[in-house]
């Protein structure tokens, strides 16, 4: 696909709002706005590091760079969001990303659902990015303009994500029996996980205006995820929600593990000036 | 460092050959030079399932993009390579990457080595992207116009691959005592892989004006290499040299493990349209 190519050389020119650029502004958002940044950068952090394990194991090199590319602008993401929010308490991305212990993460349960085979993974792109699109096209148009501006090139590039995984979703539905077989498995144990991203709750509800209400995105990912479905001949799993909380801190057995494996570096040699 | 910021929005357009490019041209290299492009795209694809265990692992965040940038453009050359090298057997990068045995891998022992801590993997970055930046700035005016494309679209990245490398050698050698000695340990484990690099042998003595002598490009590297050490206040380390042989398939019992994590997901489905 040419579009995993233009990825890797992707042009951002005029947008570039880096996490230097924010760590160096005078902003000091409050406590809310920082929680709710949170949430935002620990989705964007953990995906990232599950989506880097395909790094040396797509089923093709192209895939191998595509999957890279999107851990990437991920992370990218992350670090703008987790920069910001650490304004709130002068913290500074790291301490955020190595020195939290796991009920201090505020990452929605479905970012860190295991990778699986790799329609599994691309069930988990085909929701998280469609949730994402929705999330920052609307989030563009927040009153915090840090917010807003992280929002608008990082839309960009979920953009593309959306296209990677509505491509793939496509080409595994309606390739072979065992590809059907396999993305209609990636999607039964994906579905779940999908309820507690549209969740309202008091911190978003007390941040009108700032935040996005995630239930006011819930029609248009229904309505461009069924598009999709529509083509591919899937329908959406009918299986019970899990139990969510990871907006508040309660996580599933496996983001202790991709933690464990993501600080151990950085707290071998805590403060360490590299 | 900005620097790795740059990376991750790198530009470059005009010098864009694609390996889908390469694919679709009406290219038959002899097989001299398709076993030449192996060895360059061999290297180049190793290294990149090297570093690409650093996501999710690397000491800061703004560090995990740069070695995931880094990752993702060798991973960019190895394609480009091996579709060029796997016309001389009509035969596609998947092909190559995935479905040869670790005796018909004809990279060098040097990007084989373990990570090992990050001090240990920037002295392998030092010496492979100073080595790479040699042999690439000549190939660029090689006789064979396709090596020659992909070595002027590839010097540029690892030009940067180079200033990254030769930093961090500064920031840990001159940084704590801690770092410096790990600076100094990671070096030592890494130079008996580098005489390696520049070794002669007939398939490259038949492929004069196609092919670079890696012999002639030991002067300029020293040359680099030791300005960094004089400003680090390190001596490059008086170690044996290791038994090469990886030009002849020859490798050391690490690339059989990095190979099988490759290449188990493409060899389950063998010929899988995914």
């Amino acid at each position: 696909m040419s579009e995993s190519n233009a990825s890797a050389t992707r042009i951002t020119p005029g947008n570039a709002l880096r996490p230097e650029d924010i760590a160096a502004a005078d902003l000091k958002p409050g406590e809310a706005v920082g929680e709710y940044a949170l949430r935002l950068g620990d989705d964007a952090l953990i995906l990232a590091q599950r989506l880097g394990w395909w790094i040396s194991r797509a089923p093709e090199l192209e895939e191998d760079v595509a999957l890279g590319n999107i851990a990437l602008d991920q992370m990218g993401h992350a670090r703008s969001f987790l920069t910001y929010a650490g304004r709130a308490w002068d913290k500074t991305e790291d301490d955020l990303a190595y020195f939290r212990g796991e009920d201090e993460f505020r990452s929605c349960h479905l970012v860190e659902q295991p990778d699986g085979d790799f329609a599994r993974t691309i069930a988990r792109q085909l929701v998280v990015s469609h949730y994402q699109f929705e999330l920052y096209s609307r989030l563009m148009d927040s009153a915090d303009p840090t917010l807003a501006a992280i929002a608008a090139k990082a839309v960009k590039e979920v953009d593309y994500h959306r296209d990677h995984a509505g491509q793939w979703v496509l080409r595994l539905a309606l390739g072979t029996d065992e590809s059907r077989r396999r993305m209609i498995a990636g999607l039964t144990l994906t579905w779940p996980y999908v309820g507690e991203l549209f969740e309202d709750d008091a911190l978003v509800a007390n941040l009108d205006g700032v935040a996005v209400r995630p239930s006011a995105l819930r029609a248009s990912f229904d309505a461009q995820v069924e598009a999709i479905f529509a083509e591919a001949e899937l329908e959406a799993p009918e299986v019970p929600a899990a139990v969510g909380g990871g907006r508040f801190g309660r996580h599933s057995e496996h983001l202790g593990y991709l933690l464990a494996e993501m600080q151990v570096l950085a707290r071998e040699h805590p403060g360490a000036t590299w």
